[in-house]
């Protein structure tokens, strides 16, 4: 009856959904406020004033089919120009509205590069921990996920592993920094070895390597660290922008794909993803929306707000004697499991009516992810949970 | 570089994209009001007031994260419950919320669809003409596009082919009525009879074999002529709709499937298109449109302005010697080409600076589709060269 892709994801899906389920329950059970749920990576801080009072100006400003017509697949390209304005100011570099695609989110983006690039059996790359929903993206289209390490310390990429998997049908290596699930950021070192690295591939090979870079926490950064912005390290660059973190707006389905001039036939490829929005049906970004976050893109949601979460749950879980890295960005904590298999400890912590989810989600069992955007009481009031909990598996001091 | 789907869909796409350019190049030559472009199907009466008032209202109403933010995949429990009323009262259906899937347009719904149930090399059904979208939604998941004939003079289904062209791999049959290219509706005849005979070959072969009905042209319909709805006639029914042109919100990619509970384990095709819906990377459909479209279910675009459209150029059109089936519904005029290639009769309307279709991009030669979603100024000023183009090809009496 339902294909097998769908039949196996929805084998596989069941897991996150009875956590999904059990929350629920729990806070019906317990009341919401005595249930601590991190196990979602969903914006809490207000998107700025100015969406609302954008969207309600250009109700004002323009006639119907203005606003809600259809428009190039690629998006509108005065939208465009501004986004392209936005970045060169910011990174240095000398994008058009031309080298902007408009997209539907991030994850819009990613499926319509993807089909752009992918045939049957072509391989993908993926550096463990990685954001569970790539596996689909790339499988949508046969491909193959080519799961790398990463160094279990620092959470880099390990590049002698990754140029051990890279032949001939290595069609691309998606990358994510700040990273889902663990926070960390890529170093610019990183970054350039990576890049040496891709280069020789293709020379070698004799063939195109994209570098996906999935970008929806650019703006969420910490201590003073810098935003990263990908294209400036390597050629064949795909940036993947989503502005549900930045502005939280993760409903409204709106981001953008940037192809650099740099890139290889880069204005067929720009062809290929505009046919592939309209293959898959997006046909175009929403367009409301779209002429919104033109005029929001210097905006930013309250990045403070997260740090304090950050601090609050770092020091504190250090203190009970969790280890994890300390994650310079997104809001994710990456903690290291006390008992190997992780599931035991996902629900160890249940008891306390603290939810997070567990690391295999992300292809890397044996650590936890603990999502901490959601409010400062949320996290106060979990901490004694979490001491017991450090306490059941002897962290405690 | 690009994958052997995108690469063949670039070379495919390239007739249309140059007509689309030809259009611009000529309205710069000879200025826009000089040149009659029925090339589109976008819609042009203004989208209801309610629209943009209601926008307002929601802004007004909510704090940005209910507006913005993530829901379930199948979008707010509330707006698909007044989608299901509104259906009920129209439809005498018995919905409920659960019944609904919101989605990124009916292309979005459409995709979804064909990822849930398509494995490769399955087959789905099509009626010529149609929608040629219709070919990327099937062959994105490694489904095949059977063509069924309709008859020449009527543009109803041909049973007897269709028939003969199910077997063990067809998943199903794509229906679209008001039909785009035809403007055609299909008759409770004809829906019963195609139910009766899916009945019994889903109980020959022992699979389920889906009605997939394409709606986004439900409310466009003229002469009085009774709006179908098709979950009444067949259990294995998908409804796929779009509030594109019965609002004139095509750019906000806003719509709705129905998965009703005759379906064959409804409940577990509904989890399917879900998921479907998160793989492909919609995720959701926009949030705030979301709220919007459920608080005018009850409003509707200027029917009466196209339908005068269509009265228009199908009146001057007979007189000079054209012949084409009636349209009741949608936008379409399908206009028998004089001549056996109707390239060549497309090429020659643009010696008036008329623009339209070739009937072999619907999958159905020596045809023409005429969009008359245009100001009746343009339909008007077209008409001395439609009688000249009647004139060439020897039609005028």
């Amino acid at each position: 009856m339902l294909s097998s892709s769908i039949n196996s994801a929805l084998r596989g899906s069941s897991v996150i959904r009875a956590m999904f389920n059990e929350g629920r329950e729990m806070a019906a059970k317990f009341g919401a406020e005595n249930v601590y749920d991190f196990s979602l990576g969903n914006p809490v801080t207000p998107a700025p004033e100015k969406i609302g009072t954008e969207i309600k100006r250009v109700i004002d400003s323009y006639d119907s089919l203005t606003i809600h017509g259809y428009m190039a697949n690629a998006g509108y390209i005065e939208v465009r120009d501004k986004i392209a304005d936005n970045l060169n100011r910011r990174f240095d570099t000398k994008f058009s509205g031309k080298n902007i695609v408009m997209s539907v989110g991030a994850a819009g983006g990613m499926n319509a590069i993807m089909k752009s690039i992918i045939d049957p059996d072509d391989e993908i790359l993926v550096i463990k921990p990685y954001f569970g929903e790539y596996r689909g993206y790339v499988t949508n289209f046969g491909g193959k996920i080519v799961e790398c390490e990463s160094f279990k310390d620092s959470f880099q990429p390990d590049l002698a592993d990754i140029e051990s998997k890279i032949n001939k049908r290595t069609k691309g290596i998606i990358i994510n920094t700040p990273n889902n699930p663990t926070g960390v950021i890529y170093t610019d070192e990183t970054l350039k070895a990576l890049s040496a690295l891709l280069l020789k591939k293709e020379k070698e090979l004799g063939t195109d390597i994209y570098l996906i870079s999935d970008e929806p926490y650019r703006e969420l950064v910490y201590d003073g660290v810098k935003e990263n912005f990908l294209t400036g390290f390597y050629h064949n660059t795909f940036v993947v922008y989503s502005f549900s973190k930045s502005l939280s707006l993760p409903g409204e389905r709106i981001g953008y794909v940037v192809i650099p001039d740099e890139m290889e036939s880069a204005g067929e490829v720009q062809g290929g993803v505009e046919i592939a929005i309209r293959m898959l049906g997006y046909v175009n970004a929403p367009s409301l929306m779209q002429r919104v976050v033109a005029e929001c893109v210097d905006e930013k949601t309250d990045v403070a707000f997260y740090d304090e979460n950050r601090k609050m749950l770092l020091d504190a879980l250090t203190e009970y004697g969790f280890s994890c890295v300390k994650p310079q960005g997104a809001f994710y904590l990456w903690v290291k499991s006390p008992v190997e298999d992780e599931e035991e400890f996902v629900n160890a912590a249940k008891k306390y009516h603290i939810l997070f989810v567990k690391g295999s989600a992300f292809g890397c069992g044996g650590f936890v992810r603990i999502a901490y955007c959601v409010s400062h009481e949320t996290i106060k009031n979990s901490l004694p949970g979490f001491k017991e909990l450090a306490s059941d598996f002897g962290l405690l001091k």
